[in-house]
Order: C-alpha cells, then structure tokens, then sequence
C-alpha cells in the first residue's frame, strides 16, 4: 500500500510569500506606500502571542507593514470598539483583525461587526459572510482559503465531488463548507459536528475530507476512503515524555490515515503556514480595493 | 405500503396566520399602528403579478398594512435605488421586498445591497445572510424558514439526522442547508446542486430531503429513504389536456415518493403557503425590531 502524498503547506505558503513579495513590490512603487495590517491583541494569551507573533513576521518577509495594538484584558468592550473605530479611520492602514479569543466580558459577535467590512481581513464580519455565501466573495476566512488554495495546487479534482466539512465553527468549518459548494468550486459538501449521526461511515464516501473537529486524532483509516484528498485543520499539543520537549503536536487526523488517503496535509506544516500566507494575500486584497482594484478570489 | 402524511402548509399556514391576527392587534394597540410591507414590483412579469396580489391579500387577512409600488421595466438601476432609497427611511415602513425577476439591466446583488438590513423582510441583504451564517439570525428568507416551520409542527426529528438539500439557490437551498445545520436544529447537511455525482444514491441516505432544484419531477421513489420526511419546494406548470385548464402544478418530487415517504409536503398547498406566512411574520419581527423588541427566530 502506497503512502499519501504530502499537501506541503509550509513548501505551497513560501511560494505563495515569494509571488506576494513581488506584487507588494509593485503596489508599493505604483502607490507610494506598502499595504499595512494592525493587529489588536487583547489579554496575554501565551499561545496568541505567538500566533500574532507569527503574522507580524509573516508581512515583514513580504513586505507589508504591519502593527500589533496590544490592550490588557481588562479593556472594556466600549473602549475596545472606540480602538477598532479609530484602525477603521486610519487611511494608512488597510486590514485590521483582532486576535481571537478575547476576554469573557468581550462579546466576539460585536466585535466581528464593529470591523469595517472592507478591512475585515479575517472575513468574519456577517457582511462578508454574507458576500461569501452569495457567490459575490470579498474577504475569505484565511483557513478555508489555504484550505482551497491547497486542493487548487495539487490539482485535485473538485467538480460534482463530495467534500465532507467535520466542524461547523464560523472561523473554519461553516465558511469551509460554503467555499467548496461556491460555483467556481463546484463540490457536494457534507457539513457534520459533534451531534452527527455515523460520522466515520458519511466520512468514508468524501472525495475530500476536512477534518475541523477540534478533535485530537479522530479520523482514523477506516473514516477515509482510499485514494480521498484528506486536509487537516486540527493543531493539539498533546504530552509525549519520548520527545524532547516532552509534547507533539498532533491534528484531527491520525498517523494511519497516511495509508489509506491519497493526499493529505501533516500537521504541523500543512493548513498552518498556508493560514498565514492567506492573510497575506487578504491584506494585499484589502489595499487593493482601497484603491479601487478588484480581483476575484476564488 | 402505507402513504406518506402529508406536510400539509396550506392549514400550518392558516394557523400561524390566525396566531399572527391576533399578534398584530396587540402590536396595533400598543404601538398605534399595525405593522406594515411595501413591496415593489418592476415590469408586468404575469407570474410575478400574482406573487404580489397574494402577498398583498395575506397581509390584509392579518392586518398588516400593504403597499403595491409599481415601476415599469425600463427603470433605470438609479431610479430603483432611490425609491428604496426612500421606502428604507420611511418612518411608517416597517418590511420592504423587491418582486423577482427584475429586468437584466438591473443587478439583483446590487438590488439586495440597497435593502436596509433592518426592513429586509427576505433576508437576502449580504448583512442578513451572514447573520444566519453566524448563528445570529435576524431575518431568514421565507421558504427555508417554512420549510423549517413544517418540519417543526410535525415533530419530525432533526437532531443529528442527516438532511439533503437538492439545489444551492441564493433564495432556498443555501439558506435552508445553513439553517438545518444551526445549533437549535443540528442536522447534519449535504447540499447538493446540478454538477453533483450520484444524486439518487446521496438522496436515499436522507431523513430529510428539501427537493429545491427547479426540475418537475426529478426525485423518484427510488430516491427516497424509506420513512424518510420529503419537503417538495418546486413548483411547475406542465401542459395536461386531461385537466380543465389544460395544465397542472407539479413540484421537483415525482407522486410516486407518496408510496416510500414518511412525511410528504404537497405541490400546491405545502410550501407555497408558508412561504407567504412566514413573509408576514418576517414583517411583524421587523415592526417589532425598529420597536426594540427580539423575539428568537428558530
């Protein structure tokens, strides 16, 4: 039995970084100024932390401008909006994205609709959504994107195909599902959660298969059926005394899977760095329609 | 064999008027008028004609305030931005639909944009699309939403069953796969579309199937899990001599699903109706909305 083929994100962002890099150069020149990401980070989440960490160095590579607003957790949401309202004045910026998650006393929801839609490089605000799911996409969420990105680059056939999204979260699963059902895309998309019913047998009929459960080594070899394209959102790090650090990361799909997929994505250096890569390119996507440039997305 | 029952919308839908009536004289007394609808209606498309005179009625038999602004085909896209324009900032106005089809100079995505959110009695403004998409439903268009008010009234089981939507329009199949796929209703969705691959294999697996591809006829028996609950929103005229009019209505699910169905609404006299009673109440949620009262949609 033959092993899967390796969806290498990490190989596919770089690439995407090195086309970015040359476009920024070019607007840059055209415009007279680089495009430009803030980041707000509220609290001091260790692991958002390196996340923001990660996008800034990510648009320092390409050469985007990019700044992190940081705000202890104890902001209240009323000055939080009052910050967001200020980004989305700013002329000289061109995407703004809160890290997730906030505070308890911050509602995500309100936040998502604060953003100016047409800085919203997250995609999250429910105008953009709505964009997305009326086949009139501006902003894609930026793992859905990679995701897509990812099955466009390994040439891996999508017209009439079934697709089977695991997890339905606003970030991943829901926009994940409604990007593979687009017309350009053309798939039959199954969207399963935690409450579904014979999940490993609906599993086993998918063409494509995204596991964003948020499930550690879920999917198994028996969910998947030979030869399918498996893509896998998950990231968890679980404790393994045999390695150095004493932990691994691990995603939604379990080592076995490798011998029954035909393609799949490794975690980590699969959905990760195309992620970022992603944002990238939607920030580059938000200069351009500030300047009144518009290209499709998918 | 054992016949279907019928998802009978033509009484459902009666019912939720009468709930309406009594709703809408409540709101009446205490707000000092009843809530009201402007619909408009470009061209003299005959099918639309009665659309709108139906509308119109349903209104009336409630008690909701109606009016019929009719504009000729050859408005320009200008003309009919303005008149919503004015329809959105009317004070006494509470609901506002554009009739479709609209003439082909005239963009429909643009149509849904000039909508105010908060007047969009058919839940088809980006904003409101994406509130649905985001578990946040403010207006959800009304065919999906009776669909999901017949599944409701007969107590037929969606929690973790797995739906087929047959059709991804902007106006049934997508909003009815995000709403079975909400977190008050957990069924686990495919949505299906003309470019699909074994549609009559995917379509037996269902608990629930919405036929909503605009093709008379297209689900056969074959098609259908046993017991299965069988919601018909298609609508067609076919010519039949045998037939006093020489013509009848026949819905996208062929009559002999009747012999293997659990549950079948009927073409005409299912989804029809609701569709027409949920705009009434979509138009007294809006009334309730600019009165600063939420009630929960689904």
């Amino acid at each position: 039995m033959s092993d899967a083929i390796r969806l290498d994100g990490a190989d596919l962002a770089r690439t995407l970084r090195e086309e970015l890099t040359g476009k920024v150069s070019v607007l840059n020149e055209r415009y007279g100024r680089a495009p430009a990401l803030s980041v707000i980070l509220v609290g001091e989440d260790p692991a958002s932390e390196v996340y923001v960490r990660n996008k800034h160095a990510a648009c320092a590579k390409v050469g985007i401008r990019s700044e992190i607003i940081r705000r202890s957790a104890d902001i209240s949401a009323e000055d939080l909006r009052e910050l967001i309202v200020r980004v989305n004045e700013a002329v000289d910026v061109d995407g703004l994205l809160v890290q997730l998650p906030l505070p308890a006393h911050i509602d995500p929801a309100q936040v998502r609709s604060w953003i100016d839609p047409h800085k919203d490089v997250d995609g999250l605000h429910p105008e953009n959504v709505g964009l997305l799911a009326s086949d009139q996409p501006r902003f894609v969420p930026c793992t859905p994107l990679g995701c897509l990105r990812m099955l466009e680059h390994y040439e891996i056939p999508t017209e009439g195909r079934l697709a089977v999204v695991l997890g339905r979260s606003l970030i991943v699963g829901r926009p994940m599902a409604t990007l593979l059902s687009a017309r350009s895309v053309n798939c039959t998309v199954t969207l399963c959660h935690s409450r579904s019913r014979d999940l490993p047998r609906i599993c086993a009929d998918a063409d494509i298969l995204i596991a964003a459960a948020g499930q550690p080594q879920l999917v198994e070899e028996d969910w998947i059926r030979p030869g399918a394209a498996v893509i896998d959102v998950g990231i968890h790090r679980i404790q393994d005394l045999s390695h150095p650090k004493g932990h691994r990361l691990v995603g939604d799909v379990h080592p076995n899977a490798e011998r029954v997929a035909g393609f799949l994505s490794p975690v980590p250096g699969g959905v990760g760095p195309m992620t970022i890569a992603m944002l990238l390119e939607n920030t580059v996507r938000a200069f351009q329609l500030q300047k009144g440039v518009q290209e499709a997305v998918v």
